[in-house]
C-alpha cells in the first residue's frame, strides 16, 4: 500500500477501505507519512467528502493512534458530555456535579480556552490550587473513589488528530465535516466514552453558524457513534448570544456554583437541567427525559450537586472554600455596570462579539500559551427578547485598566441590537 | 498576504489574482511557504480548476522563479519546439537541423527519458564525445555562431517547477490540466522562447490518452502563449502506435539521420516535414504552410540539412563520422527478426506497450538515475493498417541478452493486434 495510491483515490471520489484509512492514519502519526502527503490528503477530503463508514473508519484510527483509556474495570458505563464550544458555556461545572450527584461516575478531560471560545480548565483554575494535570492513575483513582473528574489530558490521546489538527490550520481544511466530526469523536472515544451527550452549538458566536451546519455535524457523529458501537445523543443548542450572564473564568465558576444553589440566571439554568437530562438517559441512570430532569432538579434543591463539586473541588486540590464563599474568588480592578443607550426590546447581543471583547479584556488567549487573567469578563444582564428601558443596566464589565474598560465597553455596545417592536426569546434548543 | 488564505480562496473556487500567484510560487521557491502548504494549493487546483488567466499567471510566475535567457541580442526570434512525450519520437533530431538549414536559428534545451517514453539526450548520448552539459555561455555562443544547439538544461530553469512537480508525483496531484500545462510552458519560457510549437501527442502511449483531453491542454496552453506574448501554434499528433520504425536510442538517432537523408519510414519523415513547416512560419521563414513544408523538403533534398546536423554534433564534440557512416552506433549483441504470427492487416501496435518493453530491454530507465543502454530497442515493420502474410518479418528486437529477447519479444508480439477486414492506417496528426 502506497500513501499516493490512498490520496489518489480520494481525489477520484472513491470510497476508501478500513485498511487503508489505517495505513494512512498509522503512517502519518508515526512520520513514515509527510506532512505534505497528508495535506493533500485532508484537502481531498474536504472538496470530495467522505461517507460516515470512512469518517467512522477515520474516527477509530484516530483514536487509535495513541493510548486509548479503559474505564471498564472502574465504572459500568463511560459516559462523557462535549460541547463544541461557545460564549460563556460553562456547563460541564454545572452538569458534572448533578449527573454525579445522581449516581454517575463521570470523568472528563477538558481543553484550554483558544479564540473566543472559553475553556473549562482555564475557569477551574479561577479556583486556588485546583489541578488540571492529573496522571492517568489518578484520574482513574479519583473517578473511582469520588465518581468525578475534571481535569485536563493526562496523555497523548489520538495523537494523529493532534497532529492533523494542527495542519489542517495551516492548509485551508479546517471547515470539512468529515475532518471535524472524526477529531471531536476521536479524543473522546481514546479518553475511554462509551457514551456520548454532544451539544452542538450554533449560532453567530459558534464553529457552525447555521442550524444546517450544525445538525449536519449532528447526524454525521452520531453515524460514527452508532459505527463504533458507542451510543451517542446530540443536542442542538443555540450560540447566537452567550450562555447564561457571565462571560470570562472566575465570573463563570461563580454563576456555575450559583446555578448549583438553586439560583444563577434562568437560561443557564435551564440549559444545565436539559443537558444533564440526557446525560442521565445515556448514562441509564433515568428511562425517559422526564425522569433525567426530575432527578437533575433534585440533585440542585437537595443540595448534593453542590457537595458534589465540593468534592471534586477538594479531590482535585483546590481550595473548596471557594465554593461556599464566592467572594474568595479574584475580582477586577474595575467594574463598570453600562446602562442602556435606547428603550425597546433587545434583539441581538452578538455572541462572537461579546467573545472576542472577552479575550480583549485578557479572559482569553489569542495564541496558545498566552498568559490569562481570570478576573475580567462581563455580566451580561440583558438578553434577546427583553424589554429595557433607557438607562435600565444592560451588562457589566469587569477590568483590569480603564483604557481596556472603555475599549470593552464599546464592544459590546457594538454587539447589542435593539428593537422597537417585541422579540421573541431565542430558544435554548432547536432539537 | 498569507498563503493559507491563498490555498482557501482556491478551495473556495475563487479566481487567484497575478499577486497571489506570484506570492505563493515565490514563497514555495525559497522555502518560505512549506510542502504542505504547496500540496494543499496543487490538490484544490487540480480539483477546482484554474482560468486560463491564472495559469497564465502561474506559468510566468514558475518561469521568472529561476534564471530566464534573454536571447534577444542573439537571434531576432527564438523559436522551440516541444513534445509531449511517446515512444519512437526522435522528431527534434531530424527537424531542429531542418529548420536550421532553412535559415532559422535554434536552440533547444532537453530532458532524459523517464519511464516508457525516451529522452532527446539520451539518444544524442548514442553518438560517441557529444556533450550535453553545455554551459549558458557555451548554449548562447553556439546559437550565434553555428545557428543550431541541441542539450540539457544548463541552469536552473524554473525551479518553482522542478519542486512543484516533485511534489506532485508524490501527492497525487499530477494529471491537472492547468498543473501541466504551466509545468511546461514555464520551462520554454524561462528557457527563451518567444514562439513555440508544441507537438501535443495522445493515444494509448501519451499521457493524453483522448484527443477530447490532448486537445483541452494544447488549447490551454495556446491560451497560456497567447496570454505570456508568445506565438503558440500546438499540433495534436497521434501516439497509439510508436513514431516511425525505430525504438531505443542509437536505433532512434540512426533512423533520423537516414530520414535526413531522403530515406527513413515514410510517417517518421511525414512527421517532421509536418512539424518543421510549422516551426519555420511560426519563425518568420515561411509566410505559410505549403511554402514551410517546401523548404523542409529542399533541406533534405539539397544535403543542407544533414549538413546542420553534422555542424551541430562537431560543434558538440560529437564525432562526425557517426552522422556518415551509422555502422559506428554501437550495436546490440543479439538481433532477432519476429514474424508475423498470422495473417492479416495490423489493428494495433500498443505504444506503451512496446515502451515498457523497450525499457525492460535497458532502452530506458524505471528511475530518475538509473544507467541506460544505447544499442538496445525494436525496429517495427509493420504498423497499424499494414497487410501482413504469415511469417513475414513484423518486427526486430536489438537485445543485449538472450533472456531479455525472449522477454521483449514475447512482450510486443502482444502489443500488436490483426484483423481479418481492411483496417485504415492511423492518421499522423488529428489538428
Amino acid at each position: 500500500m502506497r500513501a499516493v495510491d490512498i490520496i489518489i483515490k480520494k481525489r477520484d471520489r472513491g470510497e476508501l477501505t478500513s485498511q487503508e484509512i489505517e495505513f494512512f492514519i498509522k503512517g502519518f502519526t508515526n512520520g513514515e507519512i509527510p506532512d505534505y502527503q497528508g495535506a493533500a490528503f485532508a484537502m481531498a477530503i474536504l472538496l470530495n467528502g467522505m461517507t460516515a463508514f470512512e469518517t467512522a473508519d477515520l474516527t477509530l484510527a484516530m483514536a487509535r493512534s495513541g493510548q486509548v483509556l479503559d474505564l471498564s474495570k472502574i465504572v459500568d458505563l463511560a459516559v462523557d458530555k462535549h460541547s463544541s464550544g461557545g460564549v460563556g458555556d460553562k456547563t460541564s461545572i454545572s452538569v458534572m456535579p448533578m449527573v454525579a450527584a445522581c449516581g454517575l461516575p463521570v470523568g472528563k478531560m477538558s481543553g484550554r480556552g483558544l479564540g473566543f471560545s472559553g475553556g473549562t480548565l482555564d475557569k477551574l483554575e479561577s479556583i486556588a490550587g485546583y489541578r488540571v494535570d492529573l496522571t492517568t492513575e489518578e484520574f482513574k483513582q479519583q473517578l473511582k473513589e469520588k465518581g468525578i473528574v475534571l481535569t485536563g489530558q493526562s496523555l497523548d490521546l489520538a495523537p494523529a488528530d493532534g497532529k492533523m489538527y494542527a495542519l489542517r490550520d495551516v492548509t485551508g481544511t479546517v471547515p470539512s465535516l468529515p475532518l471535524i466530526a472524526s477529531s471531536i469523536m476521536s479524543k473522546k472515544i481514546a479518553a475511554g466514552a462509551q457514551a456520548i451527550v454532544l451539544d452542538v452549538k450554533t449560532g453567530l458566536g459558534a464553529f457552525m453558524q447555521t442550524l444546517d451546519e450544525a445538525r449536519k455535524l449532528a447526524d454525521l457523529m452520531m453515524d460514527i457513534g452508532r459505527l463504533a458501537g458507542r451510543k451517542t445523543v446530540a443536542l442542538l443548542s443555540d450560540m447566537n448570544q452567550p450562555l447564561g450572564g457571565a462571560v470570562g473564568n472566575a465570573l463563570e465558576v461563580i454563576e456555575a456554583i450559583e446555578t448549583l444553589c438553586g439560583g444563577g440566571p434562568a437560561d443557564f439554568r435551564e440549559h444545565c437541567l436539559h443537558v444533564a437530562a440526557h446525560v442521565l438517559m445515556v448514562g441509564q441512570r433515568a428511562n425517559d427525559f422526564t425522569a433525567g430532569r426530575k432527578l437533575a432538579e433534585k440533585s440542585i434543591a437537595d443540595g448534593s450537586a453542590l457537595e458534589k463539586l465540593r468534592v471534586l473541588v477538594q479531590a482535585q486540590g483546590g481550595d473548596v472554600r471557594y465554593v461556599d464563599d464566592v467572594s474568595k474568588f479574584e475580582r477586577a480592578k474595575y467594574v463598570e455596570v453600562v446602562s442602556a443607550p435606547r428603550s425597546g426590546f433587545v434583539s441581538q447581543v452578538h455572541a462572537r462579539g461579546v467573545g472576542e471583547a472577552a479575550v480583549a479584556l485578557g479572559a482569553g488567549r489569542a495564541k496558545k500559551g498566552d498568559p490569562i487573567d481570570h478576573a475580567v469578563g462581563f455580566i451580561i444582564h440583558k438578553k434577546v427578547g427583553d424589554q429595557v428601558q433607557t438607562g435600565e443596566p444592560l451588562f457589566e464589565v469587569h477590568a483590569s485598566d480603564e483604557t481596556k474598560l472603555t475599549e470593552a465597553r464599546q464592544a459590546v455596545l457594538e454587539a447589542y441590537r435593539f428593537n422597537d417592536e417585541f422579540v421573541s426569546p431565542l430558544p435554548l434548543f432547536y432539537e
